[in-house]
């Protein structure tokens, strides 16, 4: 065993959406001696986070926010890392570590490397948790916990600061994962960025559809289409970049998607009925491999509606769900 | 106000999966004075049915299920329903309604009037609700309450009836709308049998990604993907039927739906992010208007895990949830 790697004490994070108030309401329950120091463009936002996090500083100037940090966490859209990179080039400490939570990875690493120079220790970084929500009221101390964290070092990386920052996430609840950036952008790209594009899709397509009123297509919509719009309210400039920035594997990714869909499409119009059986179980095998390693319940939510509508409670809450 | 409409009293239900014994929970719950008759093909399932239901009777003899009974619901796959129809053709007593829980309606219709003759009447329906098991242990007796059920009944049916059937559903608590039958099959073609199809494709898509190790498409599943796994792990023979016997609707639906999806292609490979920002943010409110009919809650579902793993608990459990 290792010596326990030195915590970080002052933490900057920049952006305060889901991903950037969860880390602070984590920090505030897991490493409470760590001192928080925030940043937004938004000036209301930054009246949201004095009030929900008086301890800490709350900014919209990023160079204050990180004066003095041994760890940066931006958590913005991914498009705007170089801008926010570039605006505090130059006033990072030595030895700061800077990190993100963007859900590409190869293009965040890019950029941050060339507004912050090879002097800075950058470790891109993405924890797969979210929610439907955002803005500074979302986040919640628990985002983390069991869920993965990613980070994609390159080979250079300082070995006590990928500890460091390791150390910190797990302190936080998650499950670190070391991959290489590439390999993670093209994961990524089929278990999240696709399935988001594909349900952003079908949810406009149903909107758009002139011979069914909007309204039937809501009232009827435990069928399966409910799960697609539960995804597709999620941010839409977050995604936006996603798509622009991991361009190259999320085409890749739908390209095969479409093959798939073409060959079922054809076995429905000339009647295949084994093709589509086949398919159809072989997917199940899918599902019960990720109730296998823990990463889903078995399906046991039978349809119910589990709150109030409108229920906006920070706890957990039950889901409805309904297949057919 | 017309008089309270007459109970039925004997009940046969065809078909013991997660349908056909929610019924039987449900009948057993809110109607208790109306006797079951249970008929599967399947001696393994009358076996549980029997210790499950030991007041009913359960057969593998359809024509000896319906006996007696004044209403008959067909609860088998939608392809299914021509053969069953034709086994008790001539041993439905006088005035029996018949009626089915299937997912797509014309089709049904066509079969059952085909196979019953004009004398019996068909009144077929659809319940908008499931859950992801199948089964003779998956039925409970809530899985209707606050849920659609659909009827199409033809135009010429009889008025009594209908409103004995509506209100057998309603005491199971259940909504009853009434639909056409081509209606309901282009409605539920966009908001539950494409959604279908779109998950199973791509649950199989991430499977033969060859880069991708298919643990790493689980271990990260929580992007997005698992809740695709989770529709896709429905019963294939009775998604298999739907896709068979919605054909023209399915089609029609999926053709649009590729025309969107190859101008949000076009839209990532020539990087145009105002399009992709307004399609993304459209389809939030699609979601809103959903919550707002009280058909699914806000979105206050935090990416926790809500039970332990392999929870087969007969209880709604909370869901996780994660989207980015």
């Amino acid at each position: 065993m290792s010596a326990i790697p030195a915590q970080f004490s002052r933490v900057a994070i920049i952006g305060a959406g889901l991903l950037g108030t969860s880390v602070a309401h984590a920090v505030r329950r897991f490493l409470p001696d760590t001192v928080i120091q925030f940043a937004d463009q938004d000036p209301e936002a930054v009246a949201v986070l004095r009030e929900i996090f008086p301890e800490a500083l709350a900014t919209t100037n990023p160079v204050d926010a990180v004066r003095g940090a041994d760890l940066v966490v931006l958590c913005v859209p991914v498009r705007a890392m170089a801008p926010v990179a570039q605006s505090i080039a130059g006033h990072l400490q030595l030895g700061t570590v800077v990190t993100d939570v963007g859900s590409v990875k190869r293009s965040v690493i890019t950029d941050l490397s060339a507004a912050l120079g090879p002097d800075v220790t950058v470790i891109a970084g993405h924890p797969v948790a979210g929610s439907g929500r955002s803005g500074p009221r979302a986040g919640f101390a628990d985002l983390f916990v069991g869920r993965f964290v990613i980070l994609t070092p390159e080979e250079t990386v300082d070995a006590d600061a990928l500890e460091r920052l390791s150390a910190f996430w797990k302190a936080l609840g998650a499950m670190v994962e070391i991959m290489d950036a590439d390999e993670h952008d093209l994961v990524l790209a089929l278990t999240s960025h696709l399935p988001h594009l594909i349900a952003y899709t079908i949810v406009g397509t149903a909107a758009d559809f002139e011979d069914v009123s909007e309204s039937d297509v809501m009232r009827f919509s435990a069928g399966g289409f409910r799960d697609f719009t539960r995804i597709a309210a999620s941010d839409p400039v977050m995604w936006r970049d996603i798509f622009l920035t991991n361009k190259d594997a999320v085409l890749e990714a739908l390209g095969r998607f479409s093959e798939d869909l073409a060959a079922l499409q054809r076995a429905i119009r000339w009647g295949e009925g084994d093709k589509l059986e086949a398919w159809f179980t072989r997917t199940r095998t899918v599902r019960q491999g990720i109730i296998d390693i823990g990463q889903d319940t078995a399906e046991a939510d039978f349809g119910r509606r589990g709150g109030a509508a409108g229920d906006e409670g920070d706890g957990p809450v039950l889901k409805p769900y309904a297949n057919d």
